[in-house]
């Protein structure tokens, strides 16, 4: 049966994922691998877990395993309202949708707003997740320059020239993969941006809580709550595996979600929402983010310390406030995919760049590191690895 | 801000849920509903929860809290091969594909199968997921004629002679809502047919556990795997609120699904996988599935000697084997829509039977029934009470 003939025209834009073909080799026994985007399962608040489960069945008893409304869990809704209240979010129960994950927020935001051609603004690198989110539902990407502070505002306003834009999407805080953070000036700038332009942004913000020095900026959202809907998640405070992730919408956006999500998913799983609000109201979350910080920090520092001992001075890498991943690129001509296949032989991985462009042939010469997976002692021999074999390539 | 102006030309095919309006009213105090499609909360095992989750813990500790493949989780795939034997449907762990729920099966079907304007079969009445699921990606759909012994074969073949038929979807025991079991002759004579012509079947088979009496058939997948999805669901057997389901589908379905399906949400709950993995493995779904069957047979017995007690000469319904519900109707010009109206009035609450049709019209004088939600006391009087309210119809 040639059941090829019967995928739908939309399957030709579900792209066949390299990444996941790339990154097979990862689980190889003795691999170091920086290529991850996952958290580590040590930050994972197991001992607590028992005692969520108890008050959980306690409190909701079977209404925490019964079909629930599509719009999320009441309980979780609630608590949530205060949990955005630190990335000075401003909104009410009603507001908040519970998805499966940020990515089903991401799908279920494809569904509703794109039609084929629709341009979508995305930052360059911005989060592969993202366009396979969207891709299915046909958009053309267009993609805004970045910077050491994030975003170039007058990037967004440059495309707004060529034509209209659907949506704009950004990971503003701790970017993945770029580990960049958008400076407050320049929120304010794309909130003003956006209301101007009668925009709609996509400000998705699952690292915020990661930050390992300075202080918190406010979400984009609060420049402008009637033009941005705000995408948070469970999975790097709690753990990924419940697969809880919420949006903050504007009314339209709010209700047309939860008709599109009806008919993906009927709803998030109604125990790992009930686990999570128990997480969120007993205090737990609080009592417990700081040790995932003191998890990360030693490792952001050590593979920073690598860097600066072991890389090429022709390589340039950011220096993220928090998050999981640090950026590396050069000027220079190098194809780090070819250097990806010389670092699995010697037992590293990474994430070579162009997977994380809408156009691929801008990141030849770009990689994401992650430092969240590995000790301190491990990731600097991991880079000092690389170090290596990019010296061999001066 | 004009933020309608931004809903992609998909959205307009996403409706807005009327069934969903119209059952508002069912959580007024007092309301005895029939109108629900959801199981007991008392058919859930939770005496049995806490031990899972201790073993679950022991046995995958942080893995069970991890991202995880797209695919699901190995252990709950490895299960599921021996599980879906029962329904005589021969498959490995690698052609299994745990979705969100069967919902997340449909949706992820319908993204990477439905071209807007593909023809899509779908029984008459059928079940209303499926067409929340489909609806975005723009199907036409075809009804498919059914009676006593579920959908007439021949039916099929006619519409194929009116064009090409991208998918048949089908649910083939007590049917949501219909209540009907497609007989082993027809079983093999469908097999046939999609075989032969190359179609593919998507059978859908979420009560095939609730069996109160007669033996169980086998699967139309067991006649022609290489052109049937099959699908299931841990909903009606454990608790829905662990929102997994799974997909048995051949390879280049299968492949695709996973594709599609790592845009939507990545993977479905990993702790929500292992906890039905372990319900599979620990023999505790085989010691449950009795008592779930015992709850619900004398509510289906109740419903139906009300009906035979109660409702006017001029009504017909189903009398089934298993499931959830019992399917009336009339050749008379009753609106069932009027009839909900009043019957709420007096606090009995059903679902008009257009919901559940392709074309709304052909199911004015249908309704359908829930008998899993209430006592045998509370179906008989409702029950009662919707035969006074047809008795003044005549």
């Amino acid at each position: 049966m040639l059941l090829e003939n019967l995928l739908s025209e939309r399957t030709r834009l579900i792209q066949s994922n390299a990444i996941r073909e790339i990154l097979k080799v990862v689980s190889q026994p003795g691999m170091v691998s920086l290529a991850g985007g996952i958290p580590a399962p040590e930050s994972f608040p197991l001992p607590a877990i028992a005692d969520l489960e108890r008050a959980v069945m306690d409190r909701y008893g079977s209404l925490a395993f019964q079909y629930d409304l599509t719009e999320g869990f009441v309980p979780l809704r609630d608590a949530l309202v205060g949990y955005v209240a630190r990335a000075s979010v401003s909104t009410t129960s009603e507001q908040v949708v519970v998805t499966s994950g940020s990515q089903g927020a991401l799908d279920t935001l494809g569904k509703i707003l794109i039609t084929p051609g629709d341009r979508v603004a995305v930052e360059a690198p911005t989060y592969l997740g993202a366009l396979s989110a969207f891709n299915p539902y046909g958009p053309e990407y267009v993609q805004l320059a970045t910077d050491e502070e994030g975003m170039v505002p007058e990037s967004l306003e440059e495309q707004l020239r060529h034509g209209p834009i659907k949506l704009v999407y950004l990971v503003p805080t701790f970017q993945n993969p770029g580990g960049r953070t958008l400076t407050l000036r320049r929120r304010k700038e794309i909130g003003r941006i956006v209301a101007e332009n009668d925009l709609l942004l996509v400000e998705d913000d699952p690292y915020r809580e990661l930050r390992y020095r300075g202080d918190a900026l406010p979400a984009i959202h609060s420049f402008a709550p009637d033009n941005v809907v705000y995408l948070g998640t469970f999975s790097k405070v709690f753990a990924p595996g419940f697969r809880v992730g919420f949006a903050v919408a504007p009314e339209v956006v709010r209700r047309w979600m939860v008709l599109a999500k009806q008919g993906t998913d009927l709803h998030t799983s109604t125990y790992s929402q009930a686990l999570c609000a128990e997480y969120l109201s007993s205090g737990e979350l609080e009592r417990h983010l700081p040790e995932i910080v003191e998890i990360y920090r030693p490792r952001r520092d050590a593979m920073i310390s690598a860097l600066e001992a072991c890389f090429p001075p022709w390589m340039q890498w950011s220096d993220p406030d928090g998050g999981m991943f640090i950026w590396a690129r050069t000027d220079s001509d190098l194809d780090t995919l070819k250097l990806y296949d010389d670092a699995v032989a010697r037992k590293v991985a990474f994430v070579p760049g162009r997977f994380f462009f809408a156009n691929p042939d801008d990141g030849r010469a770009t990689m994401r590191l992650n430092f969240t997976m590995n000790n301190p002692e491990q990731i600097t021999d991991a880079v000092h690895t690389l170090g290596e074999l990019l010296a061999e390539r001066e």
